[in-house]
């Protein structure tokens, strides 16, 4: 039986706008054919891929055969992967998007809104009531990644804060600060 | 030429203060000789240790041939080595010690005094002056581990905070909070 040519892998490199709305890839490959006289030519070819939402780093697409044609030997398939570049604001953790706000003490202690693009620009504001210690962490229902298999359904959006304290404080604040704490 | 049996290990448990201070260790085994006629006889035997100030844990003490004696085969090394127990107060990183000290968010703005008892029983007082953020870290040279080579000098003491916020304000430490940061 005759051999096949072993696989050949390309990455495929998604913005996670990308991955969260879906999208249509057109990829032009070029590969030897051989023709009918059994002699090889270059052609091009464009490969569609459909990106689908809340598709994963390392999810492959083969195209079966579409290798260099060799006389005797079976052509290889081609295998794309799903590589996700880098986002400024969004960490991915499986199907939660993650986001880190830097913000001052005093509005971690009084009050503080956050405010996120989401990957689809919508902006969406969540007022947080409570205390923001460093390892407080906010959860957005269904504000995070589409789940491939229902993607009406959607992961968590988590906000981490990073919180801010003052390098240095006046004799005068500190008196306040004392005296404010120990009024509760 | 006879055959050595392979090494016996032990594990050594230390406290971390025996691995501050050194200790002297004696370890009782008991193993089969060869009596002169030839026929094995268990005897008991003290091996002593001597743990140096700054070992660590990994260390090997080799007792040559303290395994048990088979015609025709050189006994095995009796092999020791140092684990170190956990520590209530002092994480070990390295030549430093490390400790956590939890603090009230008052105390990291308005100041804050690190009392800790040292692993040979002195206390040490180091005042804080400085704003403490949940990642400062107050270095205080020299009172780590020795270092083995020369165990006149030591590494440092690290302490670390875990700043704790109040887990909720009133309206009007809020707005005193808010005063008392905006005067700044």
């Amino acid at each position: 039986p005759p051999r096949k040519a072993a696989p050949i892998e390309r990455q495929l490199p998604c913005s996670l706008e990308d991955l969260y709305k879906g999208i249509t890839k057109k990829m032009k490959i070029s590969r030897d054919v051989l023709d009918s006289s059994g002699r090889p030519t270059t052609v091009e070819e464009i490969l569609t891929i459909e990106i689908k939402p809340g598709w994963k780093k390392g999810t492959k697409i083969t195209f079966p055969e579409k290798g260099n044609e060799h006389r005797g030997i079976i052509p290889s398939d081609l295998v794309f992967i799903v590589d996700e570049k880098p986002h400024a604001v969004f960490k991915r953790d499986g199907n939660d998007l993650v986001i880190t706000q830097k913000i001052p003490l005093v509005e971690a202690l009084t009050g503080y809104t956050v405010q996120v693009t989401t990957l689809d620009g919508r902006t969406i504001t969540v007022p947080v009531n409570n205390v923001i210690s460093p390892s407080y962490e906010e959860v957005v229902k269904g504000e995070g990644m589409p789940i491939p298999k229902d993607p009406s359904k959607k992961g968590n959006l988590r906000v981490k804060f990073n919180v801010k304290f003052p390098s240095r404080l006046t004799t005068e604040q500190k008196t306040g600060i004392k005296r404010m704490f120990s009024s509760s």
